[in-house]
Parts: C-alpha cells; sequence; structure tokens
C-alpha cells in the first residue's frame, strides 16, 4: 500500500474547514494534526476528519507545536491573513513542505521574510491560489499560450463578492475581515484575479510588477448595510466607522509595457464575479459575459454595444473544445462539490502530487511575494492619494532569467 | 411661418457632415453658413444642404470671417479638436451662441479662456455630449434619481472603440487623430462616458472631481495593424512609433467619496461599448450586458458567475417602462437614422430648444470645462508615472451653491 504524505492544517475556520473538506478526497492524504486558537473548531475538524478518513487527528493550539512533529511532511496554512506568513516561515523552517492559503500582507518586510526563509531552507512551498485552477483562467492562459490574442496588452479582473453578511455576521464574530474592514483601506484581496494575469504575463519569468497606484472610494456600503439591520445585526457594529473603501482600484504597470486592473469590490451588493478580461494586439476574452473576440473574426459593428454583446454572449464555450483541460472536461460531480466548483481539489491535488513527485512547485515563494505584497502597497498608495509606489523585485533581478512555469 | 433659427458649421470633417444630417431634420433651424479649411468639404456640405434643405449655404474658409454674419445667431464647433475652443471663445465674444462637439484640451489654460469669455459674454454655450442623450444613460440617471441604487458610490465607464483604421486611414490622411495618437499619450477622449457619469453624481452641482491618476500601457495595438497592412496602408506610417498607449485607466476622486473608472480603450481589436457602470449601496446597473441588480431583489448566489450573468442578461429592459424616457419610448426610425442610434437627434433637439426658450443649456461651459481637462491631467499623470494630479474647480466654489440640472 501507497505510503500517505502525513499533513496539518493549521487554521480551522471557514477556508481551514473548506481544504479538510477537499483533503477528504485525496486517498494518499492522511491529516494527522490540526491546530487552533478556538477549541470547537479543532474539535469539529477532528469529528470531520474521523468521519471521512476513520482517524482521528491531534488537535494542538500552538502551531509551533504541530511544526515539532516528527512524522510530519505537509502543512496547510488555513490561519487568519495576519499570521500566515509567521506560520509558513517556522513551517518552512522545520522542513515540512507548506501549502500557503491566499490573503494579502501587511509589511514589504514579511515577504522578504519569507522569500529568505525560503531561499535559506529550500523548503517546497506552494501558494494556495485557487483561482488559478479555474475553468475560465486555464482557457485564457492556454489560448494566451496558442497566441490567440496576439501581444496580450492589459488585463484586468475583480474580486467582486458581497461580504457584507461575512464581514459584519455572528454574534461573536470571530472574522479576520472584520478587524481588517474596521482599521485599514487596501486592495485586501488582490491574488484571486492577480494570480491567473501574473501567470498570463510572466510575472517574474521574464516580466516583473514595476508599480501601482490605488484609490479608494469612501465606505458607504457596510455602514449603510448595519443601519439598516440595527435591530438585529451585532450591536458592537452600530455607528461603526469602515476604513475599508467600498471599491479601490488599482493599475499596475509591468516591465514589459502592459497594465494591469484590479478592482475590490466588496461591501456593496452585487453578484459574485472575478471580472477577467484579457486585451491583445489580436483579440479579447472576458469571462463575464464569457466572450472571445478575435479581430477579423467576430462582428465589429459600430453602434451595437448591446446587440453584440448578445450575438457574442457565453461564445467562449465554443472554445472549450480546444483550450479547456481535460480535466475540467472530464471532471466529475464529486470533484464539484469539493470546493469551489472544483477548482480546490484540483489545485490541492497539483500541490501534492508536486510534493510527492519532488517536483518545483506551480505557484512559488516568489509569485506569493510578489501578488500578496499589492495589498501593502496599495494601503500606501492609498493613504499619499493615489501616489504611485514602486513594487519589490523578489527575485532580485532572476526573473531575467527564470523561465515560464504554468500551472497546466 | 415661425422664424427659424440662422446657424453655420464650423468644421465639415466626419463629424460636421453628420451634425448636418442631424441638423436637416430640424425643420426650425436654416443653416446659412459652412466653413473648413478643405474646399471639398465645403463644397459636399453645400451640396447635401441644399438637397435637403434647399438653400446654398456661405462657404467661408476663414471661421472668424463666419463669425461676423450680421443674422448669424448659432454656431456649431465641430473642427479638430485643438480649435474647439480658439472657435467658441470667438463665437461667444462675437455674441453667437454656441454647440461645442467634445473631445479633449491640451491644456489648463484653454478652460480657463472658456469660462471667461462665457462668464464675461455670457452668451449661450452648450457641449454637446451626445452621450448624454442615448438611451442607456439616461436610464441610469432616471434610476438614479429614484433611488434606485441606494447612494451611488462608483462609476466606470470606457470609450471602447476599435478606431485603428479610422486613425490610420485614407491615403491622405486628414484626420486631427493620427496626429494626436503619434504624439499624445492621453485620456484623449474622455466625455462619452465622463458625461453622463459627472451628471449624475452632480459635478459642479453639490459635488466636484478632485484628483485623478492617469495610467498607460504601451502602444502595441496601432504598430502591430500598421505592421499586417504594411503592402496597403499609408506608407508614411511604416515603422511609426505610435506615442498613444492602447489602453489608458483614469481614476478621478469625487468630493464627495465617490470614485470615477474611465477607460481608453481605442487601438485594439474590440467592439464598440461604453461599459457605462454604476455602483451603489442598493444596487448596481451595468449597462452591457445591460443588468440591474438590486439587493435583496436578484440572485446573490455564490460561485455563479456566468450563470448568474445568465439570468440577469439584458433584464435592465424590465426597467424601461418606468425609466426610459418617452421620447426614447417613442423613437421614429427617421430619428434613428439621424445619427448615433436617435442619441443625436435628442443632443440637437434639446440644444435648439434651450436656444430658442433662452432657457439654461443643459449641458454648461463649466461641465464642457472640467470634462474636457481630464486629458491634459490624464497626460500629465501618465508623464509622471501616475502621479496624482488636482482637478481645478471652474467654478471657483460655486459648485456649493449651484443646483442639480439633468439634461431632461
Amino acid at each position: 500500500m501507497e505510503k500517505k504524505v502525513k499533513l496539518a492544517v493549521i487554521g480551522c475556520g471557514q477556508r481551514g474547514m473548506a481544504l479538510l473538506h477537499t483533503l477528504s478526497a485525496l486517498p494518499d492524504v492522511e491529516i494527522i494534526a490540526v491546530s487552533d486558537l478556538y477549541q470547537d473548531r479543532m474539535a469539529e475538524a477532528s469529528e470531520r476528519i474521523y468521519n471521512t478518513k476513520g482517524n482521528r487527528p491531534l488537535q494542538i493550539v500552538d502551531y509551533e507545536e504541530v511544526l515539532k512533529l516528527d512524522d510530519l511532511e505537509v502543512v496547510i496554512v488555513s490561519s487568519s491573513w495576519e499570521n500566515h506568513i509567521d506560520v509558513a516561515i517556522g513551517a518552512m523552517k522545520a522542513k515540512k513542505t507548506v501549502g500557503m492559503e491566499v490573503g494579502g500582507v501587511y509589511t514589504v518586510e514579511e515577504c522578504w521574510q519569507l522569500i529568505r526563509a525560503y531561499e535559506e531552507t529550500k523548503t517546497p512551498f506552494m501558494f494556495l491560489e485557487n483561482c488559478c485552477y479555474d475553468k475560465q483562467e486555464l482557457m485564457a492562459l492556454r489560448m494566451v499560450r496558442d497566441g490567440l490574442f496576439g501581444k496580450v496588452v492589459h488585463c484586468s479582473g475583480a474580486y467582486g463578492h458581497d461580504l457584507r453578511e461575512e464581514v459584519t455576521g455572528g454574534a461573536e464574530n470571530r472574522h479576520y475581515r472584520l478587524r481588517n474592514y474596521l482599521n485599514r483601506n487596501a486592495e485586501n484581496y488582490p491574488t484571486h484575479e492577480l494570480g491567473p494575469i501574473a501567470k498570463i504575463l510572466d510575472i517574474n519569468r521574464g516580466n516583473r510588477m514595476l508599480t501601482l497606484v490605488s484609490v479608494s472610494s469612501k465606505s458607504f456600503g457596510m455602514e449603510a448595510y448595519v443601519e439598516e439591520r440595527k435591530e438585529t445585526i451585532n450591536s458592537n457594529l452600530l455607528g461603526c466607522d469602515f476604513a475599508q473603501g467600498d471599491i479601490v482600484t488599482t493599475i499596475i504597470t509591468c516591465a514589459g509595457g502592459e497594465t494591469i486592473l484590479l478592482k475590490l469590490d466588496t461591501s456593496l451588493p452585487r453578484f459574485y464575479d472575478r471580472e477577467l478580461v484579457l486585451r491583445g494586439t489580436k483579440g479579447m476574452y472576458l469571462t463575464s459575459p464569457n466572450i472571445v473576440f478575435l479581430d477579423g473574426v467576430h462582428p465589429e459593428e459600430y453602434w451595437t454595444g448591446i446587440e453584440n454583446t448578445e450575438k457574442l454572449f457565453n461564445n467562449a464555450t465554443e472554445y472549450e473544445d480546444k483550450y479547456l483541460p481535460d480535466f475540467w472536461k472530464n471532471i466529475t460531480p464529486e470533484q464539484r462539490d469539493l470546493g469551489h466548483g472544483g477548482m480546490d481539489y484540483f489545485m490541492m491535488r497539483a500541490f501534492i502530487d508536486a510534493y510527492k513527485k519532488g517536483e518545483e512547485m506551480p505557484i512559488d515563494v516568489y509569485d506569493a511575494a510578489s501578488w500578496m505584497v499589492i495589498t501593502v502597497l496599495s494601503e500606501e498608495s492609498i493613504a499619499l492619494g493615489g501616489h504611485p509606489v514602486t513594487i519589490p523585485d523578489f527575485t532580485r533581478g532572476k526573473w531575467l532569467i527564470r523561465e515560464r512555469k504554468d500551472v497546466i
């Protein structure tokens, strides 16, 4: 029988629990420990693991104790945003392979600490940016690699997700988002849209992000939401000033002359959408409403905005046969159910497979640092009235040498 | 018989000819003169006027001579971008009511000159921003005024129009866009999307634009376009460096805390779209794909980007009965044919009616200055690497006093 990968999950909040569900479907993984500051979360995690895998994991509050477990091989970091990097660095130093959940960072320095820990220990590290494995993002990547859009000039994306209930929810809110939304104003969650774009633009591998500007609207959404629910909402929130602006717009320039537009959009009513847009010299791809538009192929009629959209609506499905990866074509209902419609499973499988084969991680520590640093840089730019801020080169020049590494 | 308004058209290029077509349908307007630097354009304009109105207008190269015509009442300025303001100022000083075509400006100073000319002469002036009269923009305005979206927090829009053929076209290119695209890098055409947004946000009337940042991609689109057509294209363009970046992204902050995102997008393949988006505390409106989304009314399901878009696609038509102005509901095929699907007719009718009734112009000189100035300020910000630039208050404080004036 194949030896199972011995894994611990550090952080058993909403995201940690979801990843436990994903991991439950990996027969070659054994979850030997869980860690959280809250006993009730660990107990629930343990129960779930028992129900799905049949074993009872250790429950350890102090993650540093987890990292001392001799037989532990892999650590999943799904704790709060504020300590992702501390845990990841601790794990790398303990020679435990790291899969780190997404988020933003609070300082540039902690990114350098992460890089240093990796370069000193060479412990494998993967940034668990699941959206890099989603259907439209992988289609986009493969269409770009096939030259369908010519030279890619501009990309945009959003984290468009109404989080008003999540941020304010519960009588005893233990969500790290709340303290961030009350006290900070930043592009606080850039990687879902930036990750796939950065891969497409070969960031850290032949290209790099040079500068950004970031501008925020005022905060109106959260306060209106609280006010409308004042009879029922957690009373601590009544009259609170939220620092986080409703819409944060960030423009990044790249060494190759490309621009990347990011939008954080989480405290006004909307439907979920990452709004990925790719623009090239030969065509464009819009994920919502899922349009492929190619120069000389599709109709470019004047004054027909909505009519043209109607004609092309969802025509990108015609390109799936050629460009959608087989694992997405053959996705099973079980895989879909393992988190976010399938991408969590594909990401976790890729991570565990790379670990077992000793291969280079598809999304590495340089990707993590350069994507996450956008948060603190946008916070600085916003505070300075949209002043441009430079983006560090975490590869220290190696981006000129490093070769492309796509996630598939 | 009603006395006809005596009018001259200064500038008979593509846009001037189109406006002559619009004016041909106004029975209460007589075109007594046309002016252009090119004789062939004036001859063609005269022929068209003869065919539609039955009179032959004067053909005068020097617009200053046009302004001396005693019986002339109204001047339409549709010359090149570079001299819109000179002609408009000359006309105001000659006490001829001005309808000035859109474009951007080259200096802040010429905006102040325009304001000064108006304040000294009080000659009626209207900025002919036709998109303020288009269907979706008027729907948007009326939905906002009815409170459908709550407090409006963020608006975005684009000039998304593939102009590669127009800019490069012809063996002898006489289009003012070419010299601008070769030599400048700016948000060169902001008013089509900014105008309707500024009206919605009460800019210059209770609110004002404070700052902007503007960032440009490199120019790849034009050069790729020329290279692909090197056998047939105007040979002067071979190997030319275009200064104008393909995608220029500008973020404006307003005194009320709102942000406005503008995108100039004219040299890569795409279909025409102004991509108007309104975001408020109670809902949103997207003109493409024409979606109204209201908090608590429409489905906000997790992980259903494209499915949700499908459900809501073009649902804004359900709101037309309540919010579309009657003149759009009752539009005739003839009106549609008078330019840009009808909006040119509605705009021109509004302008001539305001003139005849001696009423305040729906889009005034302060609107013109503050919308057009975005071009030069974006040019400065781009040149400074995205540095924030302040936006002048052309009302000199009167925005705190001036009352709302919608276009309808």
